[in-house]
């Protein structure tokens, strides 16, 4: 284990770089994990982080002694709790953030399973509860449209509460080479409220491409124009939508309920 | 019409500090609306605001004009775009914020209906996304326990869509108070994991109470004493459990799907 013990240390200078910026850390393809949870799901998932960073009053703690002890000593750096706040977006956190390179899956040649398409979505909560749900279900692959926020920001790596580390997640996939490559089985469905047929009455035994829109502007053109099925979800009260990433979890979960045996 | 031309107004100083603490908003009982689609569902819920404050930069819409002209102009007030900042929380917003007293409907007597209990559930966007589900459902009471994030907050409010004016939303509810006003055929609902029943063979045909627990503790001691039903969502994949307003999602529209006629 190495100490940081000054501000002026490079590698606090990037970390710190990098915490104040999701733009840098899309641009670099890093990810700070927060708190134990994430440390621990990455750990089990992905291995070795790039590197580690804990605080001395975090170290008194077992949980977080057993994690670090988990962890190649040369990638590990203690440092003052007083240096540690300009590191974290969580306000009381446990004093550890991993820096890892995201998982890049490569795109799959053939997609002949469910998967998942955010197509623009804006809000990391959404995306992380989407993710979340996704892993839930058992999807293997998520698709990012551009647009889409980054998905290993901090604040979808929290929402997602370690989804990130059982999922294939593709960023900035353009739609026309991701319609390419999906099998003619598998189909493109999209909710719309207009006309469509009830979720519930829609044959989802197969594999499917869920595409989930913009919180605003809904599913883009090219999928309204790529959609072989379109399904609303009834709503009985007065309101004209749902959350995207509670439609999400009706959506994956009423195709489960189909494919239950 | 009136005009705000300095920071000294005492409106204006009161709506900016309301704007800084959810917490004096909360002790006033007062809430911001802020942009044009909730300032529209709530004038055709809910009636007058005590105040609308527009920006002069606003007021060159015809949307936003429109909103202002059904609001009584007594209670209208104009303001220097560079004075609105400090009122809003929304980076790029529309320049009008509605300040108006929380609906606050009295307590039923008696809960005969399906309804949303709100077990400290703590992040604004998960208790926005749920009171939307509820709306969109047809549920006509959410009860929030204390702990739980004021409904009625700005991050709230904008996450539910209008939803707050659709809902009979109640806070600070004392879960012994409101176990005492649910007639006996209203199942008490929790979703566990463990060695509960899978939701789609749970009879959902009559009222059912859902409660919605603490993003990391659960549903609490109280609710886990008096659940009639144990409910869980199958998960096919390896994640523990899902982000709570998609799981209430899913409770909610499962049960929408058994009530179908």
């Amino acid at each position: 284990m190495k100490s940081i013990t000054s501000r002026d240390n490079p590698l606090y200078k990037r970390l710190k770089a990098l915490a104040g910026s999701t733009a840098q850390q899309r641009r670099s393809g890093h990810a700070l994990l927060e708190g134990l949870h994430l440390a621990d799901a990455y750990l089990d998932a992905a291995g070795q982080p790039e590197t580690c960073v804990v605080t001395e009053g975090a170290l008194q703690h077992d949980e977080a002694r057993q994690i670090v002890g988990r962890i190649d000593p040369a990638h590990v750096y203690t440092l003052p709790d007083a240096l540690f706040g300009q590191l974290s977006s969580v306000v009381h956190g446990v004093g550890m953030v991993l820096l890892v390179e995201k998982v890049a899956a490569p795109l799959p040649e053939r997609i002949t399973q469910t998967c998942m398409m955010l197509d623009g979505i804006q809000d990391a909560g959404n995306v992380g509860s989407i993710l979340r749900s996704a892993a839930a279900a058992g999807i293997q692959h998520v698709f990012c449209a551009p647009g889409t926020v980054y998905a290993w920001s901090s604040k979808v790596l929290r929402a997602g509460m370690g989804a990130h580390f059982l999922l294939g997640i593709h960023e900035d996939v353009e739609p026309a080479e991701l319609m390419s490559r999906l099998a003619p089985e598998v189909l493109v469905t999209i909710t719309d409220s207009h006309g469509a047929k009830a979720i519930y009455d829609a044959d989802l035994s197969g594999p499917v491409a869920w595409v989930m829109g913009n919180e605003g502007a809904g599913v883009s053109p090219f999928w309204r124009d790529h959609a072989t099925l379109r399904v609303t979800i009834p709503q009985p009260g007065g309101m004209e939508s749902l959350n995207v990433a509670a439609a999400a979890a009706v959506c994956i979960f009423e195709q489960c309920r189909q494919q239950r045996v």
